[in-house]
Order: structure tokens, then C-alpha cells, then sequence
């Protein structure tokens, strides 16, 4: 099945959810305006529709392969890569000093969204990519921007992050891999490290892992972790590729999904390497980023940079699933409809339960999406706009939204590409068909780069308790404002949406007071327990609302004729969020507030 | 991970929730007492753990295979259907006459939940000889039934049920296979049916297909489809195998999961065979089942057993799931718990939000095993009861559970076992893990045997509008009496319990009151739209009522010293099955009672 990336809607919400004219005004963003977004995004679909689309099955059935160390990634992927950088796709959001289009995160976000819709095995290899530059961009020397950052931004070599191991997951205490200070103010690297997406790989002639280590005599837990690059090649000074280094690839996993992406458990400094300089001995090298011990602090910039791209991750597979179940719906013929308005069997999009389904995976995705893009415009005015007070509050309305960009769009994607299993019914179980890769692709993106439960931790600790329920109470309040204006445009659907937006939001109102209330480390595990429920009810409010000023937007240009059908359907689709999606809320808000001790109330050995 | 059954909690539904004392009582299960159904379940757990709970990985990896028309079983698989029939375990539910042990469904039940969790997919060949077996002892005449009974009770021969056809998935009305009366009383069937559960296999001697053709003449639609019976060997005067009969395995399927079960494509009357008698010619014989033209009611007596048996299937991969999950998370170490309460990392069943995790998993799982225990105690009821008017009654009862046994527990399967591997994090996604292989297992349970929507259409259209909501009403009554109890009772988890079975009986009510009221025809589609949701609330409702009426037993009970800790968590799991999973029936209702408009407003096109 084809991808057609929907740039109309993405538009719509650059155009008038994010503000783009708003975000043009800012310092070196002048070009950046919604013409822009509009010629970058139809390029940016009609190099992924073509070239990775296509190849998104073909990496399911034949994935990255792994033999003596190296390994073969799906037929036509290095090929793809090719263009790719070709393209200039890799530089999107990059700075133009280092070879990139510097264009805004509200523009390069639609084009992570197509490009993982497109092929979101393929699309792993560029988000760590963006991850590594973003670390040196940050934290990295001089000397390392610039012998790494132009290789990196134009994707001729890629990026990985190096966190987890066997006994350290989500727990980064944990950590044991070690650096040792050489001489010459280079670490030699020695540990395993596991799950390291795209790790080794035959697309690039050289990969630059970002690790985190320990040097000798660091604090004990993560005060004690340091990050460091360490090529996969040793670069000369002249530019060019060196001795091999001792990081090497041990095996890749045999995985649910996301097949063709391989994920690597990387040896450092097992010293068996052949092709080690002999002088060299044992150790993989490695250089400082930033200075010691701060390695988990550059580590969360990041992750908070992949963060958000696994949310639009959730987005995209969730488009791709909602495309393959509306083309299957439309020409399945079985069962006439149940209201008689044709003779015989009809095409299933005919009946209710089949609408149904497709307008939860249309809204829910249209509602990420929206909350997504409005994300990005305050990431871009966090960085960019002139006055101090707009940054920080841009910055603290951002950090708030990551969690829930990542969680809640990816929490959605496993509901609609589930949905998109069911509307194909037998045939969706069938391997062929397509539909099912969807749902295990999918099933990776509430676990990696910080489960569910991580980012809901980061919701009720650091974004919620820690400044009381401030940033929380504020957006209700901005909420309370459309609520206000969708009931002065008084349509029955602008109506239905207050409503539903205004029981949501006391309903969020309710759980932030008991999150923040002055007894709540009293019942701490209480608390927690309903941290991911909390995390979802906000997700699913903010997204509520971007529909909801998504809708009045639409009523006011569907009188245009060219737009009527285009903005009918987002007035729609809103109305079916409030009434399907936020309606959630309440529930959640029960099992919250009421549900806390319940939950951790049985025994261990009962379990 | 190794599997054991949870014969106490199943026990603990048979007695106090299912009455097996009072079925007892009815004539021809004298035996069948609390005693019988403690000795069958644990043979049965003791079979089950030891030999095909093994297999269940092996299946996944090395799948059933095809080669020139033979399907070749995961390796053990036939050797362990020689124990499986050599233990009598297929004829638990089966007439004494032909050999079967004739115990109730509510014993026999549990015996499926068990088989099923061991090894789902070794499961399906039993689940669907079951149902042949059920056809016949309906419709079959003494000939036929004295020809392939015993050996289907046996399980010495396994059964199929043959509906689907490429056009003809959940419309019967569109089956094209035909059946060509012969001079003898016999039938030559022409036609491809596909999706069928071992259709071919290595593990019985035979195979006897119950096959919906059209004979000559027969009216169009639903109307005209009758049931037969093909042997894959032609039966003997002596009872012996005779010739190969002109039915033929062209394929099997390349599924997400339930991979060592094989789906076949079936080819009858193709005449290409060599191994057909010469004289014979083509098409497959086939024997009439009952009268010409009724096939469709007769399938119904076996998808009817079939749904309840699937409906097990969810409630067994969810415990099995369950299981896995609650072994990783004592072993897993990860992070200090958030209450301070242990000084370093701990194994992860200490945070929270795995705590609430495992929670949702067990109370979903036993919330539906009690629900579906009861519905067989009132199946039993219904064919054995010496009183006509209670049979009647239970009879009714039964047929609107049936819907939500299957339907409801089979969609919580989906979200338990894709908790599972949440609970997992990254080693989740890895298949040598285990937990995905369940994820994947279950998501053919919503839809075989019936769609989740078709199951709910079921509900609304010949179970809740049929008879103005007489019954579904009438069920609300009896919930209303256990919330008296539970408010007599008085102690805090029952008045939680009470408080929210009435908030999600009163949703329920609303429901019941929005498609039987008189004008719900006018917006017929809205109604339907809202169907899959109605269905979601009363299996809620009704698996919650059962662990209110387990509650108040577990109190009377948690005095007695030996059983306290069992006691305590039935009703700790009770209050959390009220707090966090009854509390989402009124988001249902909102969205049914408010949302169906919505639901269908969406112009075609704009999808």
C-alpha cells in the first residue's frame, strides 16, 4: 500500500495551530515562512513516497542481518541512504553553519513525521543521528564540533546513543562501562553495551557513538557518569578515516518489530579486533564531551531531542496504519449496512463500527499531530524569539509537552495501529497484508528512549510537584480561554467540544490538586500509581485542545469555498474527539484520585 | 517461563461464584460436585504444565509448515496430541455415550482456560473438533453420528469448520462453494474455502470438515446455505479409513501469531489428486448435515460454542501473560522505589506504576474468568435443570453473555498482553522474551469466530432491541441486588465496589435505554456506531458485578486463618477492578449515548 504524507493537514496546523507567520518574525527564521513549510514538505513526501515508502515492507521481511561483526541492512536501504543525504535531509533543523537548512523544529518536525511514516526502520538511523549533533552542538569542544558536526549533519557518517546495558535500563545508576584517561587527553572505553539502535550498519562509511561511561574514581549513581564520542573509525587529522576502532558488534536482536533498524549489543575494548592498530592495545578511544561527570546531563538534551521525534514516531505509524484501514474499508465489499441505504453488500467504510474505528485512529492522530506541532512552535520561540520572558515561558510550556508528545501520541499509535489490525479483520492477521507490521513496529515506542511511566515520573515530579502545579494550572487556564471562545462561536459542534473540553479540564484540574496537594508524599506510591493515567488525561486534554482550536479555525474558513469539504472534515473530526476521545478523561481522573491505594494495596506474595 | 494454572482462583469462581453444589443437583451431574472439579482441574493443570505448556514457544519459532499439500506440525506436537487424547481430555465437556466424560461446562471450561494457556495454539485443534462435535450431536443424523462421534470424542479424528471464502468473510450470505446432490444420498461439494483452523495437520488419523455449500436451486443469500460433512478420508462400511477424498490443503497462512496452528486454504473438488478412487471423479463427497438450506442455524450451535471457547482464549493468554509479567518484575532490578523504602535499586514490582501495571492485568483476567464461569454454570443450568422455566431463563441469560465473553474478554486480552510487555520494557520487544509472542497470539482473538463488532452487533440487534431490553434490563436488577449487599456489608472495598457498580450500572442503563427507545431506528447508524462500546460497558459491568459477588464471599472468608491471604486478594483486587476499570463505563456511555452522530458524519470522501 502506497503513503500518501498528508501534507495539507500539516500545513493547516503549521499554518494556523503553530503560528508559522508569528514564528517567521523571529531572528533567522525570515525565510522560514509558510511557503517554506509548504516547498520543503511536498519535496520532502515526494522523496519518501517514492524511495523509502516502498521499501518499508521489504525491511520487515528481510531485515538487518549480522555476520562476523558486520552488518547488511535490507536490500535498496543503502541506496536510500544515498539520496537521503543527497537530499540534504539529515541538515533539516541543523544550523547552516555546520552544513544544515537551519529550518524551524515547526517545519522539520512534518518532515520526521513523513519520513518515519514512510519507513520508520529507515528513520532510526537519522533520529540518532540528530541526537549525536545535538549533544555536541550542546556540550561538545571546538575541536570535536568540527571534526564531527559537518559529517554528521550532512549524514555521510551517523550517530548512536550508548546508555543502556544488561543491568542498567531505565536505572542509568547502574552504568559500569569505564573510561580510562590516556595520555594525550583521549579515554580509552571499556563495557558492553545493548539495545544501541543502528550500532553497526553498512549505510555510512563511519558511525560516531555518543556513551555513557565512568571514569576512574566518578561519584557512585548518576552523578558519576560521563559522555564521550567514540568513533567507529579513528579520524585522521586530515578528515579522512583511520584504524578501526575496538568497538565492535556482538550481535543484533531478533525483535517484534522495527526489523530492518538493527539494534546492536556493542563490545568496547575487548581488544580480539584484528584490524586494531597495533600499537594501540585493548580499548576502544574515546573523547570528552563536555567535562566529566556530567554525562547524564548532556544525555537528557538528547533524549529530550528523541524524545520528542519517538512521539512523532507514534504520529507517523499511526497515519500509515489509518491510510492502509481506509484504503482496505473502502474496497472490502461485505454485509449490507445496517441502514438499508444499499441494496447489497456494501464496502465496509459503510458500516457504523468500521466509521467508527476509522474516526478514532483519524482523530487521535490528528489530535498528536496537532498537539505535536504546537510543541515545535515553542520550541522554535523558546530559542529564537527576541524577548527573555517569551523564551522561558515558551521553554517551560515545551518541557512540559515532551512527555506527553511522547508518551500519549505513542501510548495512541499501539490503540490505532491495533485498530488498523481489526478493520482488515482475518486478512489484517495475515503477515502479507501489512497491517500487522504496523502494530509491532509501533509496540517499541512506549519503551524506548524512556518508557511511559519514565516520561509520566517526569510529568508529576519535575513538571508538576516540583513547582507546584504552576505550569499545569496554566495551561488549564489558556484552555478555559478556548473553551470560552468555541462557546461564543456557539455551532453544535463548537458547543459540543466546550463542553467536553471543560469536563476534561476539571477533571485534569482535580487530579494536578491531588498530584500537588501538601499531604501527597504522605501517600507517595499512591501518587505515582497514577502517574502514567495522569499522563494520558493530560495528553489526551491537550490534544482536545489543539482539535478544539483546530475547529474554530475551520468554522470560520469553511464558508470558503475551495476549503468547505477540507475544513467540514476538521470540524468533524473535532467533534468526534470530544465526543469519543475526551469523554476518557473523567475515567482516568477516578481511577487517579480514588484509585491510588488499590493499587499498590496487594501483597507482593499475593501476585 | 513456565506456566501454572491457577486452579484455586478457578476453583474459588466454580464454588462460590458458579454454584457447582446447586449443579450438582441436576440430573446426570451427581458427580459433578466441587470434589470432581478439583480432581479433573488439577490433572488437567498437572498434563497441561508438564507437556504443552513447553511447546507453546517452540510453536512460535518453528511454526506448522506446508509441502505438497502436508502440513507438517511444530516438532512434539504429535506426540503430545497422542498424550492429550490418551488422557481423555477431549471428551471432557462430550456424551458419555460416545465416550466422552460428560462433565459440565462449568468444569470443562476451566479445563479449555488451561489448555489454551498452555499452548493457544495446540489448543485451536481440540476447540474446533469441539465444535464438529456439538454440529452433529445438534443436526447430525444416528448415521452420521454413529460413524465420526466416537472418534471426534475421542479425538482419535479432529474437526473443522469451513465458512469463510475469499469474498465471504463475515457475510455468509456471500458463499459461492456448491454441493451437487449424487444417486446415493451423498453430495459432491465444489468450491476454496479459506482460514481454516487445522484444516490439514499430522497429528490425527482424519480430519472431518463441516462445510457450508449451496446445493442446486437453493435460495439466494443466507438463506440457501447448507451444512455437510467431508471426511479428508472417506469412511469404510467397518469404520475404517478408505479412500483419500478430493479435498486438498493449497497453502497455509504466514500469520502474526498462533503460528504453529495452521490456516489453511481448502480446495474441494479439484479433482487433481492422484490419490483419488478412479471411479470417483471430481469434487469432494460430502453427507447433508440435518435438512437442506438450515446450514446456517446449525454453524450457529457451533460458533456459538466456539465464541465461549474463544472468549477462554483471551482470559487463558491473558493469565499467561499475567504470569510471565509478574516473574520479570520480581526478578528485574531497576531504580530505588519512590517511597523510600528501600535504600537502593529494586526488583521493578516495588514502583508503582508496574504495581498498577500488574494490577490491570490480574483484575481484567479474573474479572472475565469469573464472568465467563458463571455464564457456563448457566449454560449447564439451561440444559439440565429439571425446572423448564429455569432452564428458559438461563438459557436467556447464557445467550447474552455469550457476546461478552467473547467480545469483552478477548479485547481485554489485548490490553493485558500488551501490558505484558510494557512490564517487560526493552526485553519486551525481544522475541526470545516470550511476552511478545502472546501480544501477537492474541490479536486474532477479537476477531475470529466473529468480530468484535459482530459480537456486538449480536448484543444490540437479537439480544438488547429484539425484546426492548427486557433482558439486559433485568440483568441490571440483579447487579442492583448485589449492591445492597455490599452496602449492608459496610466495610470500605465494599462500599467502593457498591458505589461503582452503581455508576456503571446507571451508564449501562442509559445505554440500554438510548437503543431501545422508539425512535433509535431513525438514527440506526448512530445506535450501531455505538455498539462495539456497549459491548465493552456490559462486559465491564457484568465481570465487575462478579468480583463485587467475590468480594463479599472473600470477607465472610477472610477470617479463616488458612485462606486469608487468598481472601484479602480477592477483595484487594476487587476494589482495584472497581476503582480503576469499572470507573471507565460512563466514559462509554458518554461517547454511545452522545458521539454516534459523529461517529458516521465524516463525508466519505474526506477519508
Amino acid at each position: 500500500m502506497s503513503y500518501i504524507a498528508p501534507v495539507k493537514d500539516m500545513l493547516f496546523a503549521i499554518e494556523h495551530l503553530a503560528r508559522i507567520d508569528q514564528i517567521a518574525r523571529m531572528p533567522g527564521f525570515e525565510e522560514a515562512g509558510l511557503d517554506t513549510a509548504a516547498a520543503v514538505l511536498q519535496e520532502c513526501a515526494r522523496f519518501n513516497e517514492g524511495v523509502l515508502a516502498p521499501l518499508n515492507a521489504e525491511g520487515d521481511v528481510r531485515p538487518s542481518s549480522w555476520k562476523d561483526g558486520a552488518v547488511t541492512t535490507t536490500p535498496g536501504f543503502k541506496e536510500a541512504y544515498r539520496q537521503f543525504i543527497e537530499g540534504g535531509w539529515q541538515g533539516v533543523q541543523h544550523p547552516a553553519e555546520f552544513g544544515g537548512q537551519d529550518l524551524p523544529k515547526t517545519i522539520g518536525a512534518a518532515c520526521v513525521e513523513i519520513l518515519n511514516a514512510a519507513n520508520l526502520s529507515f528513520a532510526l538511523a537519522p533520529l540518532l543521528t540528530d541526537g549525536a549533533i545535538e549533544a555536541l552542538l550542546t556540550a561538545g569542544s571546538d575541536e570535536l564540533k568540527a571534526v564531527y558536526l559537518e559529517k554528521l549533519v550532512s549524514g555521510q557518517w551517523t550517530g548512536t546513543m550508548n546508555l543502556t546495558e544488561p543491568q542498567a535500563g531505565s536505572d542509568l545508576a547502574l552504568v559500569r562501562t569505564r573510561a580510562e584517561p590516556q595520555g594525550d587527553g583521549s579515554y580509552k572505553v571499556f563495557g558492553t553495551k545493548i539495545f544501541i539502535t543502528y550500532g553497526e550498519h553498512d549505510m555510512a562509511e563511519n558511525i560516531v557513538h555518543l556513551v555513557l561511561a565512568r571514569v576512574p574514581g566518578a561519584p557512585e549513581g548518576v552523578k558519576g557518569i560521563s559522555l564521550f564520542v567514540v568513533p567507529k573509525f579513528l579520524v585522521n587529522a586530515d578528515g579522512g578515516l583511520g584504524a578501526r576502532n575496538d568497538v565492535h558488534c556482538v550481535s543484533i536482536e531478533h525483535k517484534l518489530g522495527i526489523k530492518a533498524s538493527p539494534t546492536a549489543v556493542l563490545q568496547y575494548g575487548d581488544g580480539t579486533a584484528a584490524s586494531i592498530a597495533d600499537s594501540a592495545g585493548p580499548g576502544a578511544v574515546g573523547y570528552l564531551v563536555g567535562e566529566e561527570n556530567r554525562g547524564l546531563e548532556y544525555m537528557f538534551i538528547m533524549m529530550n531531542a528523541a524524545r520528542y521525534a519517538v512521539g512523532m514516531q507514534g504520529i507517523a505509524v499511526a497515519e500509515r496504519a489509518y491510510q492502509r484501514a481506509v484504503a482496505y474499508a473502502r474496497e472490502r465489499v461485505q454485509s449490507r449496512p445496517v441502514d438499508g441505504s444499499l441494496a447489497g453488500s456494501a464496502p465496509i467504510i459503510h458500516h457504523p463500527d468500521v466509521r467508527r474505528m476509522l474516526m478514532t485512529m483519524r482523530a487521535l492522530t490528528e489530535g498528536c499531530r496537532a498537539m505535536a506541532t504546537v510543541a515545535a512552535a515553542a520550541y522554535d520561540t523558546a530559542h529564537r524569539h527576541p524577548d527573555a520572558q517569551t523564551r522561558k515561558d515558551n521553554q517551560t510550556f515545551y518541557e512540559f509537552l515532551v512527555p506527553l508528545v511522547k508518551g500519549y501520541s505513542t501510548e495512541m499509535s499501539q490503540e490505532v495501529t491495533s485498530l488498523g489490525v481489526q478493520v482488515h479483520g482475518g486478512m489484517g492477521f495475515i503477515e502479507e497484508t501489512g497491517a500487522a507490521q504496523h502494530l509491532r513496529d509501533a509496540r517499541i515506542l512506549t519503551i524506548y528512549e524512556g518508557t511511559t511511566a519514565i516520561q509520566a515520573n517526569d510529568l508529576v515530579g519535575r513538571k508538576t510537584m516540583r513547582d507546584g502545579g504552576t505550569v499545569a494550572r496554566a495551561l488549564a487556564g489558556r484552555i478555559e480561554q478556548t473553551e470560552a471562545q468555541l462557546r461564543a462561536s456557539g455551532s453544535a459542534a463548537a458547543l459540543a467540544m466546550a463542553a467536553r473540553l471543560a469536563s476534561a479540564r476539571a477533571a485534569y484540574l482535580e487530579v494536578v490538586g491531588y498530584i500537588t496537594a501538601l499531604d501527597a508524599r504522605q501517600h507517595i506510591n499512591a501518587v505515582f500509581a497514577g502517574s502514567v493515567p495522569y499522563l494520558m488525561l493530560a495528553g489526551n486534554l491537550v490534544a482536545g485542545w489543539q482539535m478544539a482550536r483546530a475547529l474554530l479555525v475551520a468554522q470560520e474558513r469553511a464558508g470558503q469555498e475551495e476549503d468547505a469539504a477540507f475544513m467540514q472534515a476538521k470540524i468533524t473530526t473535532a467533534q468526534f474527539y470530544a465526543e469519543h476521545i475526551l469523554t476518557r478523561a473523567p475515567a482516568l481522573r477516578d481511577a487517579i484520585v480514588h484509585g491510588g491505594e488499590s493499587a499498590c494495596a496487594l501483597a507482593l506474595e499475593a501476585f
